[in-house]
């Protein structure tokens, strides 16, 4: 079983190589009467599009998400969604060189051992190319959250080592790295120039925190909440390790120091992120995803061909210094995928929990 | 949609409430002729009981799993297999008190939003009982993957803040902790106890480890290995965070200094986790899950009862100090069900990629 | 990927054997509040019941459904419901001759050929007695459907050539076949004693009605509702055939005499039955199932045994001479199975399209 | 959960309106190493094309599909794969006139009763365009059986109400009609031209039949290989009965007559249409669909408006006066797609049953 679609009622299926004719996606489940524009989806998209930040490749895409079907007067209609976005600046020549060669900290070998064949122009599907579809479906997700007052905010936690110590909403978007803290972004700053020189790249942590999700969703036992976010964002090429509210930390705390008291007025801390028992609890949910180093490096590095030969290789091209900060909007399409998801989900229990839900959230 | 089902080809759907008449799994997907017995379920399930180490609950389970289905002369026929754990050392009268109100870190408060009502006695639904499930149905993945010599090893990574500095395989059976250094378990006695006579309780974290593995599990873009590593992980009550290999570690870390070189000999270090573009490479999996402290806790706390007053609280009861080192096969028998179903997914592609694996690996 | 999962939303899992010691269903996705007693299952259950028709076998089964999970002080909880129906008459002995040979009309054959492995006992997992799970699961639904004044009812339209001429609701309850039609209900009676004599069995046809469906149920363009309808009483073994309102008599049919007028009354007629475009219109639903005629038969066969070679066999046992009149329960329960679930999937729907259905309808 | 998706390991998702920018179809689950070409495709595709038979709409399509992904060098990745057709010819100024009226037959009622909003122009998704789409992807699922030499071929069986009398295969592609029946296709022309004088429209039967199926394919107890066929061929709009084998005749039938008897030379006889127990026997499949005549007539018919006030209704434009033949590459496109998804499924049970296959079969 094929693993291009995720979620279960608002249900996505991506599609596309990074050097193949166009990438895309298809939202069956979206339901009827939504607000959905062209313009909407491209404010997400361009927030991912490659070409505009200080960590990112110079491959130029207009990255211009096209709506095939599934709306009618700018409205949803309840049918399945096609989304399309071509490929234009793909230069295949500049991968020739790597055609038979398993790049170290790429899928090249792992796809040839899975599927005995690989489309190695760009990664093909292995590629952070496929990502684009995410963020267009994502910004489908995000239409169907904003009628109900969810936002999602992803931003960097953490980069090349240097953490934010400081969390100001109003940084982040006046800083390179959308980073909450201008002096952390600075040092970020000088960090990333010594690694490019140097051939090297970085990775870091990108934290999302969501506002107005409603108590209640999530579905016991396996489809916790947390259990999807942690797949969502896991799927996500680059991520290593995902953590939930207190996450890690949560480990060396004793239980009473963990617990969340709970009060008329709602809860006095928010170490569970938001989660209880893998349900909402209606506090913001706040979570971290550890990002690893772009594996396409300028420096020489060992690798095998696939005769299994032992071969020099230094990778040329147009890369990301780091996946941060274009993977946050990822990040964010993935997190309002799942919450969209659940969503509808919690709509099929209709006992109207809203009085209970009111009192606290 | 309810999510009591984990997995795709080999597909579990667990039932069953702490104190109703028992407890059990169904699973459709195992394949037919793989050896099955309840008393190779039994060892598995009987290192899950209650009653038997020092952090656990005083509880006392026989936790007998008994095959009511899909088994015939000790092999499995092809058909849903059934099986059933009755609980009989359940005591509802004690969990009266707290039937109006909702204990902190608990479901208690979610559970009530999101169904409008809820079985209190124990947790219901919500309680840790209904692991017991989860590891006699990865009992019977356990089966499926003996086959094909892939072991799934978990073990106690740290508890209560001490880490395990060591990693000697024979310590594990050696300490009440499931820990592999000798010299951590002899602090994590003293920690536990500490901490036992203060009414509290505390969290760790687990490492899973797997041997045996072949190249080529895991299906892109979105049910990666790891991805589906992390939701089984996360989906168990206790666990906060999930990394595979070097984690969030690898945030800090130059990509020159994370990728994993590869020679004729094999990859020289495995800071992917064994696993490269969400595909299994063939290298062992490592990875590790957080996991909170115990929620139920001697100590007062405040909350607030199902009228929204506020109330003090102090959960008594036979409560674990940690969920530690009983959660260890919990987790292993999660990853189990994870690899099962990806062994079995990557049949259907049936190319014969075995003599690029069988080079490597 | 297995095959013994019924549903999407209103999810129903099936195990067991004939012989084995128990069959029983896990429903996952039943919604929380819901009432549900083991009484209420009972008479849906009884329906079903070996040892009371003219038409059944000897076996006799008490059938009795418990309630496992799921259910606390008789309501639904929303969590999955485990129902188990234990088995206590079977005779594995009976079926010893036919161990190593392949009955006519069975799935020995295939079976053996698919799994390699079969449990002979009773016809193991292909025996009909795994429809009292399903029977069980549809009580669920039912009680479900009985929330949204939604009924499904099943009866004789035909049994061993002999068609219902007439249609007398009263009538079904008073005559050994079901019929609603007291003169055929005579003519099957004589037909039935004629062909047990000739130790032969006899096919018929089974009609489902069902009233009170809201318009809007139904998901293009595959799980349209008559699709689902038509798998779901395929699904049945006996069942070789399935056409909604005209079915197959439309083949012949022009346009013009096909289709259904529309006034602001409703529809004029009904031959489309009840579902337009794969989405019920608020019309009654009418289908009918063709039922093959029980396959085994004292009469002599030819067959071959497991080495292919050439037997001769002639089936005792308690068999029953025609699926018909027990088989229309499990038909309905079906019914019940698909409309519980595409309930459930337009709930998600919210725009309250009410006031377009209540017009009409 | 919305149902634009078909399969579960072939799994296939369709969009797109009549009178949008393009339909098209993305299949998940196609295995890697498939040889696949747009000519391929091509061929089915034209099969299928308006504007060249006697009964069909004077709509003129190209119909090109695209491969937009999952294919490289003419072989398919095992990545998803998009498949594209543009609308070229749509007029949608033909349906102003209905854009508030629900024509009779068709499903603008139920649209607007489930969805609340619906596009009107050439029925929206409802229309029959999208089967374009299905055919396309049963195209990469023949791909994929013609690898294992199983063939389907639909063809028709009846129409306007006169049947087949002969079985000839050469005859189907030397009429009008694809009837494999000269003297029964010269009949049915006579037929057609009266219907079309008189502006209304007729339906008929399309056999389906497949060779080479190897013995095991079908999924018990719910995805029976009889049950999946019964929805992928009632999925289609026109079709209100499916049948195997013997179908409704068997109602009648003993189960002496209807019994397939088994020799050491194979089953003697197929009214089981090649399925027992919901698995193939390794016979030839042979399935019947009712379909239905066009709703689309340009007799006068009553209906409403969407405020619900009386109306007539002359249906002009573009359509076809009878589903016949164009709906039988539809049919076998649906067939392709069931016969795919088994195939792949069986793969996952490697017991290799090919010993007992073969001697059969």
């Amino acid at each position: 079983m094929a693993g291009n679609t995720f979620g279960t009622l608002f249900k996505v299926t991506t599609w596309g190589e990074s050097h193949g004719p166009a990438v895309g996606a298809v939202i069956d489940g979206c339901p009827p009467k939504i607000c959905l524009t062209e313009t909407f989806i491209q404010e997400m998209m361009d927030r991912r599009k490659p070409g505009q930040t200080k960590t990112g490749t110079a491959r130029r895409e207009a990255d211009q998400a096209r709506i095939l079907s599934g709306v009618f007067e700018d409205q949803t209609t309840g049918t399945s969604i096609c989304l399309l976005i071509e490929n234009k600046d793909a230069r295949s020549d500049a991968y020739k060189p790597y055609a038979d060669l398993y790049r170290p900290g790429h899928g090249d070998f792992t796809y040839q051992a899975k599927y005995g064949i690989r489309d190695w122009r760009g990664g093909g599907r292995a590629s952070a190319r496929e990502t684009a579809a995410r963020v267009a479906a994502g910004a489908v997700a995000a239409a169907l959250l904003n009628q109900h007052n969810i936002r999602v905010m992803a931003y960097t936690r953490a980069l090349g080592g240097i953490e934010c110590r400081d969390f100001d909403p109003q940084a982040i978007g006046q800083n390179l790295f959308c980073a909450p803290d201008m002096k952390a972004a600075a040092k970020m700053e000088k960090r990333v120039d010594e690694v490019k020189k140097a051939g090297d790249s970085l990775g870091g942590i990108v934290e999302i925190r969501v506002s107005g999700v409603l108590a209640g969703l999530g579905e016991p036992v396996f489809d916790k909440l947390d259990a999807d976010l942690a797949k969502a964002l896991m799927s996500i090429g680059a991520v290593k390790g995902v953590e939930i509210g207190a996450g890690f930390a949560a480990a060396a705390m004793t239980g009473s120091a963990h617990n969340d008291p709970i009060t008329p007025q709602g809860f006095l801390s928010n170490n569970a992120g938001g989660i209880l028992a893998g349900i909402s609890s209606g506090q913001d949910l706040v979570m971290r995803a550890a990002v690893k180093p772009i594996a396409s490096i300028a420096m020489e590095q060992n690798t095998v061909d696939q005769t299994g030969s032992p071969r020099q290789i230094s990778v040329k091209g147009r890369h990301d210094i780091s996946a941060i900060p274009r993977v946050n909007v990822v990040c964010e399409a993935m997190v309002c995928l799942v919450l969209a998801d659940h969503l509808l989900r919690q709509k099929i229990l209709d006992h109207s929990a809203s009085s209970s839900n009111s009192t606290r959230g």
